[in-house]
């Protein structure tokens, strides 16, 4: 007998049809004889229903309210799945955040999770009943409401899995898997069976959205088995570990990322200390860089390239500008048109290959590349954005297509 | 400085826009230099909308789980009316039951408080905060949680108030005050200054819909001082306490009730025992009976009337039935179409004037009298259904027009 760990995300559980739906894959996992504890997220409109309310009343709300606010989506969620669990007959009990006991730190809605108590849960488990647990929430010190921010839910699942030693931990999703590359824009690409943590850290943080970082992060580092499969279709997904076998080709895939923006300082003074002061400054302001470049100049001066999110863009010219007597660069340049494309895979950088196939797929389409930035499992592209869908299509043809 | 209870209904906030007003009178309280514990019940249609959404999964959900999903109604009022108390710059926390430490039985639904913690609120109340409460809700000693049934809102307020002895508690709704009548039936109805807890229990019973009984019950065990009052007009309610001003007309209002239905035995055997067997037999499937009256039949035969509520006259008729053999009667006569109306006033039964007046006033109106009933401090009579609204004004003008 395993213990299987699974999550529903907030469409998948978004009406009366859905949840049926959900229930009756918790019934066969049930049924074939596994201990199951299912995490539920909110229902799909109820968080952006409770959101509106708030708005109406306080632009500013305090974040424990909005914490006390928004928990009670994921109550209704695991009450209604039991209920639907309860119709086939099956036992269950729904559980919320604080009668599991997942405790966290006390910051508002980006708390982390400390420890999960194990005490209720095993009673359940050892009463033989299906457990359904609201995701995204916990409760801290104090006994206040706090909720996991963004990948809340399936950071929740994964916590238990850790905590409960569960054998699998499956995040059912929209789609079916992951991709060598996003199916809408490479009609061929492939859905891969295994991918391991590093790999799908690089792929969900160049832009692919099925798996928040943190929940993999989490997942690396308890050795927990993550399997990535749609609600909707009873086909196997993608799993997700810490080796995977060795296939023919060494990339798991090709990601996107047009949310970037690049800012240039021009003529800054080829002083040390010259880059530390301007990251520590977008730094203290919450501005995330990605990817840095720094050139020598004319007339002993440099130039530092970086890119940051959009909508940091006009923020991060104001405090520049602001310091520009400190810093002493001649001018910024900027461009939001831009776009980045990756290609993922464990051992690429002990493969000089692999780089120089990416540059010329993107030579023989006739792309050029502004910026070029690499990890030990990842070669990233920076370009204009209206190419960057060409760029994947050409690089998943080139690597995937000639095999 | 006092301590004040504020308890709101789901009318009260069920938009933003009331919201915002009970947030006015909270603030108003808080403001004039009292501790301020407010009650509050789900919004409006929060309670339609989470049953519609289990019906469509269950017909027959398990209790314990509809107070998981429905409690999640009050969390949301409290954390949105703490937004409002926020945006105008008060000091305050929103607390569901688990949180206060509201204890109950494990009876879902239908819970009856046992204790409630006084150590969170009391910590709130010492930082000068404004605390804000779920109402209607409590958990049990497994830690699930429960829901309080009818009334569950007004008996969380009296709870509260009577643990931190408070000095009041106000129960905000959508009239103004107990009225001597139903002012849509008799529109010069008066609205009383003050009622005893039995007179207001007398009143509850018999058809005004204002205060559950069960909380003017608790009301009148630890004498809390309450007054009803409306959350739209601020003008002064009605207070209900244990003791009253003589007034010069010694009843305190008029009352119907046109949710009962008429049962009759006929023809019983004359023996022992015959009507601790009917009403035992009703009373173990549920069946709630209201007056009863027994009166000698033919040959040594009795007939045994009762009322019930109407929702159950086809249930009763059918168990009766099936026992017909052990009973021992010759037939059913049943009635559907009937009503009664009430005089309500402490000392009443002492003041030979009050039946003799108001049977009077039913003569004066051509009403015919089915069924009498008193108690203490009640007069009660049974009437065809259509002459519920006639009598009602009747009696109301012989005792308060004539003044």
């Amino acid at each position: 007998m395993s213990l299987i760990v699974q999550k529903f995300g907030g469409s998948s559980v978004r009406d009366a049809q859905r949840i049926k739906g959900v229930a009756a894959i918790i019934a066969e996992t049930y049924l074939g004889g596994n201990d199951v504890i299912v995490v539920l997220s909110a229902q799909g409109d109820t968080t952006d229903d409770l959101l509106a309310k708030a708005e109406e009343i306080n632009d500013h709300p305090s974040k424990r309210e909005m914490d006390m606010l928004l928990s009670a989506g994921e109550q209704v969620s695991v009450a209604l799945c039991a209920m639907a669990l309860e119709s086939m007959g099956l036992p269950c009990v729904s559980l919320t955040a604080w009668q599991v006991g997942i405790h966290t730190n006390s910051v508002h809605r980006e708390a982390r999770i400390k420890n999960i108590d194990s005490e209720r849960i095993r009673m359940e488990l050892d009463q033989h009943r299906i457990v359904l647990v609201a995701g995204f929430q916990g409760i801290d010190r104090k006994g206040d409401i706090t909720t996991l921010g963004r990948g809340g839910s399936d950071t929740s699942a994964v916590a238990l899995a850790a905590a409960f030693r569960a054998d699998l931990c499956q995040i059912y999703t929209d789609v079916d898997g992951i991709y060598t590359t996003d199916p809408r824009i490479v009609p061929n690409a492939r859905k891969l069976k295994e991918i391991s943590y590093d790999e799908m850290l690089e792929l969900a943080s160049q832009g692919a959205q099925v798996l928040h970082n943190r929940s993999v992060e989490l997942a690396k580092k308890f050795r927990v088995d993550l399997e990535v499969l749609s609600s909707l279709e009873r086909k196997p997904g993608t799993k997700v570990k810490e080796v995977t076998k060795v296939e023919k080709t060494n990339i798991a895939g090709v990601a996107k990322d047009v949310t970037l923006a690049r800012v240039a300082l021009v003529g800054l003074q080829h002083n040390p200390g010259v880059a530390f002061q301007v990251f520590d400054l977008l730094g203290k302001h919450g501005i995330n860089v990605d990817i840095i470049l720094q050139s020598i100049g004319r007339e002993d001066t440099k130039d530092i390239s970086f890119t940051i999110h959009r909508k940091d863009l006009e923020e991060c010219e104001h405090i520049l500008n602001e310091h520009k007597e400190t810093l002493k660069f001649d001018h910024i340049e900027t461009d939001s048109g831009i776009g980045k494309v990756s290609v993922v895979g464990v051992g690429l950088m002990n493969n000089c290959g692999v780089a120089a196939k990416m540059f010329e797929a993107l030579y023989e389409a006739g792309i050029n590349i502004q910026m070029i930035n690499t990890s030990e499992i990842r070669v990233s592209v920076l370009l204009d954005e209206e190419d960057v869908n060409l760029a994947v299509r050409a690089i998943h043809a080139k690597f995937f297509d000639e095999v």
